[in-house]
This record gives structure tokens, C-alpha cells and sequence, in this order.
């Protein structure tokens, strides 16, 4: 099986949209109203899904995705909390809604009703309706839901341990991932989306959070912002905090991606990072959806630089692809199980 | 030669540190009091300077660093406009006395006396006297002055006009160097120096500045933070925004140091970015000052994936070491044609 740990609904439904685009309207005028979630058809739904994510995952040869909502609409810096939690509420269902109708290929991942200022135990109740009744597999944790202003406190502080307690009791994994910058200086997929990567990878390095969590697991998206091509950098600073070597500190919990777009990135990324520690993924019909004039192929079609790595196995491929994914994702290999794979 | 373009001052004499921690703190209790500066002995600066950066110069044969006053220490966020230029003046007068001290080793780059909020006009008195009277090469130009809170906007907006007008007229490059983050979520030398390098990068990509400055020249130091690793994503981003390549958007005026501290990362830098756009350097006695357990040497001590390169033919190696920096700090070319060199 190949899963591609990281897609994002990108193509959803018009009505889906235009609720959220009316939601900030009101935001934006100060209205305390609240708009009314609009009928989607399955077959809209079905349309949005059949002709993208499901076509260029037959067209990669590509089983499964684990899916959430779009990360730059998350948008938690918009409104407050309670804008938060209906917009999210309303992104989750969607989710649900594409697992039910390709149960085959696609399974969820939730978005947080986080909102600035808020303590993160106002999250866990929506973690726990996606998980114990929408069968979600993980939840995307938003390191900064300022939207580029970075005023919450590093994910190694207290604040963020109620959110842990409850993923550890569900054995779920949190992708690190950001939305939308609202702060001119940081282009959201070229700058913050990188950023974050690079900011939570260091904030990890810093403190001890393992420690207190061992059975926690982060997957670090966009193959790990600048980490991997700094490596010997954080190799460095470790031993300068006196912190054990990034294997023994981090790497027990501590997972990237493959959203990675050219083959030396890939290559580098093989390289230094053990393969245990690499999911697959492309985030497909995302931040880079051009074909690359020097390939001729998709620059998100990472499928194709896992296979031309001349340093992996077919077994770590295998790995890579599959084995990791439902180590870091228990839940999905258990629904993985259920169905006899 | 060798030319390493990146070094800062981190071992500067005591009474100059003390100047600095003194006007601190008037300025953290409101006092509206000038330090005095200590007197500070040739003997001082001679003992700092032989026994760290010209140590390692001569052991690593580097034959020379463009030296500037150490980035984390430039504090632009610390008290107001009027703190920031003396301690500049103060800063930059220092690193004159070690140029003239060691002309054949040490060639001068300025802090500029930047604040949030304030006109980088006003920085242009320093940077003239920076380089007409104290014979310096180029500046370090920060990005945000705020000290990881991004208030400033993007360096392709009109904001930094001024400065680089004035740069192009005496042909200098700026390097593009943040100081201290004192926003607890990023770590100063692990998570806002690279964002900083990948922020200002992805600020170039989105403008069209060198289209208004032909001929101005920035280096992104720290091996360009993400950007090499993620060359695909930033072709593709600039394909999305119908921007020209990479190439000729902007490697006509965009160069990164070899500021990364492991052989996969070089070996990348080397693949992805034209050789003509990659300059020596190694931060040296900065961030990371250990010794890598892997190689038994300094992290920093870059001439070492240089030369172990398997990429690079001895003219290419040439190129970083010496023929790029020439071309782009010409100032610094036209001082080494003097002596004959």
C-alpha cells in the first residue's frame, strides 16, 4: 500500500466556501449573526473529489490519503473562539463526509476550533467527536493560530498539555501545521507553512517534552521546514543545551513528511533523517500545483522522488509508503486491519 | 584566497560588552542616562581577535572574514532610535579598530542603527559613515528590527527605498541578518536566524524589487535557510505568481553563504543553487561552536564540506571561496587590488 500522509480538502464544495466566506463577512462587520450552513450534495461533494484528489491518486498509484480540512482555511485568527468552533465543526463534518462516501481511500484528520488566547482544552471536546465518532485518525495542532504574529507560548509549554493528555489516551498523532498568515512579512505556503516546521522543530530541541510524554508523536509537515538541510545546525544546538542527541531526544516522536519538492530535497532528506522518521506525502492540490518545467511532471508528485532515490531500499521504500504511516497512525492501521490490509 | 564572508565579533573585549549591558538597563528602568564607554586597550581587542577568529583563520587557512559587530547583539528592538545609533556608532567604531589592526585579515561590514518603527533613512548617515570613513564593504540590513514580531514590511516594499538607493550608489551588498528573537516562540540562532533567511527569500520572490535595483545585491546567509532544500517549491511558487525563473527573477542579485553545518547540506546547497551564487563563509565562534561526534570536527568549520565535495571541480571551489565575494563586495575587490592581491 502507498498512503500519502498529508492531503487537504482544497477543491471543496462552492456552498462549503460561501458559508465561510459569509461567516468572516459578518466577522468583519461586527454583525453577531450566524449564517446558515447551505445544502451540499453528495454529488458535489463526489464531483470535487472524483475529479482531483481521487484522479491524481489513481494516476500516482497512490491507495489512501489522510485527509483534512484545507490548512490555510483553518484561519483560527478569524473571529473568536465561537467563529472558530462552528468553522470548524462545519470542516470536520465535511471531512467525514468524503471518508464515508471513499472509506477505501481516504481517511480523516482533524482541524482544532483553536482561536488566539484560548486555553487548548477548549479544543478537545471537537478532538473528541472526530475521533471517537467520525473515526479520525489524527488532528493538524496549530502552533500559532495568531496567523503569523506567533503569540502563543512554544509547544513544549503547559499550555498545550491538556491537548496531549487526551491525544496520548487516544494513541492519535498531531500534524504541526499552520493556516493562513495574516502578517505581510510571511507568505503563508512560501514563508509560514516553512517557518512553523523550522520554529517547532527548534522549540522541541529546546525542551524536554518527551520527558513528560513518551508516547506522544508530532509529524513535522513539509519535510520538516529547514530542519533536515540544517541538520548538523540542530545537531549542534542540541549539544549546546546539553540535550541528548536529536535520535535519543526527538526521533522516538518526532516524524516528517515528504512534501518536498524536487528530487535533491528528497535525497537530502533520506540522507540525514532516519527512514523510520519519513511518512510519504505530497499535499497534493496544494501550495505547488504547476508542473515543473525541468521534469515535466507535477512538483507534487513526490511519489516520483521517492522512486528515483537511489539510497532506499525497496523495503525502506516500503516503509516509507506504508510501514510508518500505520506506526504513527495506530488508528489507521486498525481500520486498516478491519478491512483485511 | 579564501574569503570568509560571514563573521561576526562575538568575543568583543569586556568594557565594550559592559557599555551595552549598562545602557540596557538605564533603558529598562527609564533612565534617561548615557552610559560612558569604557576605554577599551588595543592590547584587548589583539588578545580577543588572536586567540579566536585569527586562530582559526590561520588553522582552517581562511585567509580573511568580512567582519561585522555580532548580529545577536545588535538589539534593534532594545529602547529607542537614539539607543540603537550609539550603540551602532559604538559597535561599528569597534570592528574599524580590529580592521585596522589586522587590515591583511579582517575587512569591515556595519550594523545600521535600525529601530521599529523608524525610517531606514535615518540609517544612511551611519551607513555613509561606515563606508567612507571607515572603509567598510557592505552592511547587515535586518529585516525586522522588532526581534521576532515581523512589524516591518516586506523588504520589497518601497519602506527600504532609501537604503538601497544609497547602497547602489556605492555598489554594496547588504546581508540579510536579523538579530536576537525576543519572542519566546523562536529560538535566536535555531528558528529566526533561518526563518528570517526563508522569510526574506520567499518577500524577493513575491516582489519585483530588482526590476526598481538592477544592480543591488543581497546575501542570505545560513545556506539561504529552507530555501535550497526547498528550490522546487520556491520554482513552483514563482511559477504560480507568473513570476520568471528563479534564474533570472533573482540570481542576478541574491547570493547564499555556505553557512551549513554538515556535508548532505552543502552537498545540496551545491546542487540546487548555480555555483556563481554561493559564497564562502562559516559564522565562525557563532551558534553552533562544538565539535560534530560524526566528524570529530567544528560544526562551523565549512572549508571541510568544501573541499570534500565531490560536485565541485577546483575552479568552482575557487569561485566560492574567492571570485564570488570579489564580484559582489566590489569594495572589497578593489581594497585587495591595492595590495597587489
Amino acid at each position: 500500500m502507498i498512503i500519502d500522509c498529508h492531503g487537504h480538502y482544497t477543491t471543496e464544495p462552492a456552498g462549503h466556501r460561501a458559508f465561510r466566506e459569509t461567516q468572516i463577512e459578518f466577522v468583519r462587520n461586527g454583525l453577531d449573526l450566524e449564517p446558515v450552513y447551505p445544502p451540499v450534495g453528495d454529488d458535489e461533494i463526489r464531483e470535487t473529489i472524483e475529479a482531483n484528489q481521487l484522479r491524481l491518486l489513481h494516476l500516482r498509484g497512490i491507495d489512501m490519503t489522510i485527509f483534512s480540512p484545507r490548512a490555510a482555511g483553518m484561519g483560527h485568527h478569524i473571529g473568536d473562539e465561537t467563529t472558530s468552533q462552528k468553522w470548524t465543526r462545519a470542516s470536520n463534518d465535511l471531512i467525514a463526509r468524503v471518508v464515508a462516501m471513499f472509506p477505501e481511500n481516504f481517511i480523516g484528520v482533524c482541524q482544532l476550533p483553536q482561536s488566539p488566547g484560548v486555553p487548548i482544552a477548549h479544543s478537545i471536546a471537537e478532538l473528541e467527536r472526530c475521533v471517537t465518532e467520525l473515526g479520525f485518525v489524527g488532528c493538524n495542532l496549530n502552533p500559532d493560530p495568531s496567523g503569523g504574529h506567533w503569540t502563543s507560548p512554544p509547544l513544549t509549554d503547559r499550555h498545550w498539555y491538556p491537548l496531549y493528555e487526551r491525544m496520548v489516551d487516544y494513541d492519535i498523532p498531531a500534524m504541526i501545521h499552520v493556516s493562513t498568515s495574516c502578517n505581510p512579512a510571511f507568505h503563508t505556503t512560501g514563508a509560514h507553512y516553512i517557518n512553523a516546521d523550522t520554529t517547532a522543530f527548534m522549540q522541541l530541541i529546546q525542551g524536554d517534552l518527551f520527558k513528560d510524554f513518551p508516547t506522544l508523536r508530532f509529524v513535522i509537515p513539509h519535510g520538516g521546514g529547514a530542519a533536515p538541510y540544517h541538520w548538523g545546525r540542530y545537531r549542534g544546538l542540541a549539544q549546546e543545551l546539553k540535550k541528548p542527541l536529536l535520535r535519543d531526544h526527538l526521533l522516538g516522536n518526532v516524524f516528517f513528511d515528504t512534501c518536498v519538492y524536487h528530487q535533491p530535497g528528497i535525497d537530502l532528506l533520506t540522507t540525514v533523517v532516519p527512514v523510520g522518521n519519513i511518512l510519504f506525502a505530497s499535499e497534493m492540490i496544494g501550495a505547488v500545483r504547476g508542473i515543473d518545467p525541468e521534469t515535466g511532471h507535477h512538483y507534487d508528485d513526490t511519489r516520483r522522488y521517492i522512486e528515483a532515490s537511489l539510497r532506499l531500499t525497496p523495503a525502506q521504500k516500503q516503509q516509507i509508503y506504508e510501514g510508518n504511516a500505520r506506526r504513527v497512525y495506530p488508528r489507521l492501521d486498525a481500520a486498516l486491519e478491519r478491512r483485511g490490509k
